[in-house]
């Protein structure tokens, strides 16, 4: 296909004439779907529903160590769930706290804590003139509505193919005592897909951070979410890394099984050095006795051990590869050579991120919500929702049926074209010269 | 049995080479029993088995409107939950957030959130000179400890027969600005076992705290424990009270299953008014997108409704009722007629105080250790441990075997004897007289 600014006002005019009855023909079929959200979807909740029966009446709910499961008790959880967690997370058993169901809430505490005790000593945040957090972006929305909602400023970094843009990170974080964290997906990022570099990894562990008390939040949210099983994405382990580095106290890593078993149902993880864990148990010994035990048992006698949840997530890539193919396919088909947009394609995760050309995000999501496609907000992937390009779309292919999304990301194309052709007309318009040129 | 106070020095001698005659025969049973918390036992798990049955892999997992339980959402909880947890807690369901493990959870994120952001857009607390709470005495712990970790300032307010001094109260609060907070166990009282009269509750919802954000942390955890199916104890609902009292924003209530269901696997809910709801959600949204609703459906399949709860706790009580009545027993036979301390009696809850003479309490859980038997620590039911008669001691029948328990309360008893004989000696001796007006 002709790239769209290569033609004239009267072939773009047509182009929209065509696209909008289209569009209309959309609009007949009342569609309602949602590609807004990293939800898993019913196939895939349906390949954990083992996990409700390994445990009955009938069964022993003790643990390895003769600890009844049922009963207050055991802060850091039971030692078997640390293993299979630390196994999947690629540290030490003895490096992890297991929470309760979500890695949101681990992070929520984490920030909470430092704002009101500190980090290890250091003088609380909330006592501070101001605190300031990096975050790369597009990045996950939850991360900024959180980091907002303490009153923390946040400043984008932009992402490139390798992870964050590192030279600006190391400036940054050495010449600025205030900056306190930097919120880091490493692996199949939200929502760009996009797994940081070895090299972006090891700069990292290396950094020099003005603020002793400055920490790399690390939302490992997508380590094992691999799409393929011959194409998996590999990042160094980051608290080997910055112990390497002579910064071991540096990082949060946080892990959980929501978009392994049930989302919300499920165990939260956080893996730091024994000098963060002291810290922190000293605070969690106050808010709880002990998380959800039984089911830390549950996920561990439904898995087995390592290997039985790397199958198990074997089986979620089975049921999410063609859905991710089936946009990428739409978006090929119907956008490629036009040049109005640029798509990531991850080997993992939970997300392709959509570039449209500037100014046109918002008004691309506009059209595909008033045809009954629901897309995650523009701007969301920005702190403070302001993507100054306009141009970031989040697509979240798992929950939809594949039917249903084929038909949704055919639509979602649809309103690219439409609305970059009318932005590339109205300038084409407004510059007057093409038009008479094209005309001769 | 003569009064130890009443007895002559030569008598007194007499009856400790008896009694430590006895505590030796005791140290070489090498017991190893514990007091120290309210932990339900293995039978009283053992009665909430049928809970790890009433979901398994052929059950559909959806809730009354038609969510899938397994995946995101629902902040708030799901809607027959908060039917139950509102049945139980004699609320409205819509006052109610559910939550997930604990209502120390609960507790912890209600004043972290106060420290933070403020109470309905107050000055966040942290930002304040000091805050300050009441802190009803004797009383739990681990509310004083959480406090403490918050640098809250905690007022002791002695308890009597009817609840906390409302005198004390009542002045405390109308002419301290910076009173933010008072922790009330309103039924069967950890650890006294004291319910608060009608009187007290209807004086707590007419307070008239200087402090706009002061609030009323009313940890209602033994609302539904009763012991006796006859003789129950009976509170008015405080937020209705509060409500006709014109301070329908001042109380935050709390209940959980901790002590239903499984402790750390159960569920917990807060209960306020619409204005405080409001308050909350805006930080909840930020925490987590929701709690543990497969959990929340267990609990409701295997309740039913609040007819089957209260049946369920008709069977704790079966458990309990025997071995509260065997510590009562103990004490009654062993320490009655004596003067040597005083007990509480309560009609439910999971614990029985004991007031011991001024400076023994100290002395006496730790003669009890020495024999293989664990108290909860002197001084733990007071904030920063201080006990300033070092007299209080919670005694907790509810964990050991029903024959371990008795043998415990009979070396608790001759504990208490000991050292109260020792003291009542001493100061005999101190003063001289009492042994020369013996002789004559």
């Amino acid at each position: 296909m002709a790239r769209y600014a290569d033609m004239t006002v009267e072939e773009l005019e047509n182009e929209l004439k065509a696209l909008d009855k289209e569009y209309r023909r959309f609009q007949k079929l009342d569609l309602t779907l949602d590609m807004s959200r990293g939800k898993p979807c019913t196939e895939q909740l349906d390949i954990s529903m083992g996990m409700m029966d390994v445990l009955n009446s009938q069964v022993d709910l003790t643990c390895e160590d003769g600890t009844d499961c049922r009963n207050y008790g055991v802060l850091s959880g039971i030692a078997e769930v640390k293993e299979l967690l630390g196994d999947m997370m690629e540290n030490h058993p003895d490096n992890i706290i297991i929470y309760g169901n979500s890695s949101l809430n681990v992070m929520y505490d984490t920030v909470s804590r430092a704002m009101l005790r500190g980090v290890m000593g250091s003088t609380p945040w909330s006592k501070l003139e101001s605190v300031k957090f990096l975050c790369p972006v597009p990045g996950y929305d939850r991360h900024f509505s959180m980091t907002e909602y303490f009153g923390i400023e946040m400043i984008p970094v932009p992402m490139n193919d390798e992870g964050p843009d590192m030279d600006m990170v190391e400036d940054l974080v050495a010449n600025d005592e205030l900056i306190k964290g930097i919120w880091c997906v490493p692996k199949y990022s939200n929502p760009s897909g996009t797994t940081y570099s070895e090299r972006t990894v090891r700069r990292f562990a290396r950094l020099k951070p003005a603020a002793k008390d400055f920490r790399i939040f690390w939302d490992n949210a997508y380590g094992v979410h691999h799409l393929y099983d011959e194409q998996q994405d590999y990042i160094p382990e980051i608290l080997a890394e910055c112990k390497r580095a002579g910064n071991p106290d540096m990082v949060y890593k946080f892990a959980s099984t929501s978009k392994i078993t049930f989302p919300g149902s499920g165990i939260a993880a956080l893996a730091t050095s024994q000098n963060n864990l002291v810290d922190i148990k000293k605070q969690l010994t106050h808010q709880t006795i002990g998380h959800d035990k039984v089911n830390q048992l549950r996920h561990v006698r439904f898995f087995g051990n390592i290997h039985g949840l790397m199958q198990h997530m074997s089986r979620h890539a089975q049921i999410l590869r063609p859905k991710f193919e089936a946009v990428e396919d739409a978006l090929e088909k119907n956008l490629a050579g036009l040049d109005i947009g640029t798509w990531t394609k991850p080997n993992g995760g939970y997300f392709i991120t959509f570039y449209a050309l500037d100014g046109c995000a918002k008004k691309i999501i506009s059209k595909a919500k008033k045809a009954g496609v629901t897309m995650t907000e523009a701007g969301a992937t920005w702190p403070y929702h302001k993507d100054p390009h306009d141009s970031d779309i989040r697509i979240a292919p798992s929950y939809p049926p594949l039917e249903d999304l084929k038909m949704a990301a055919e639509l979602f194309s649809l309103c690219v074209r439409i609305v970059s052709a009318e932005k590339i007309l109205s300038e084409k318009k407004a510059q007057g010269a093409p038009k008479e040129a094209a005309q001769e």
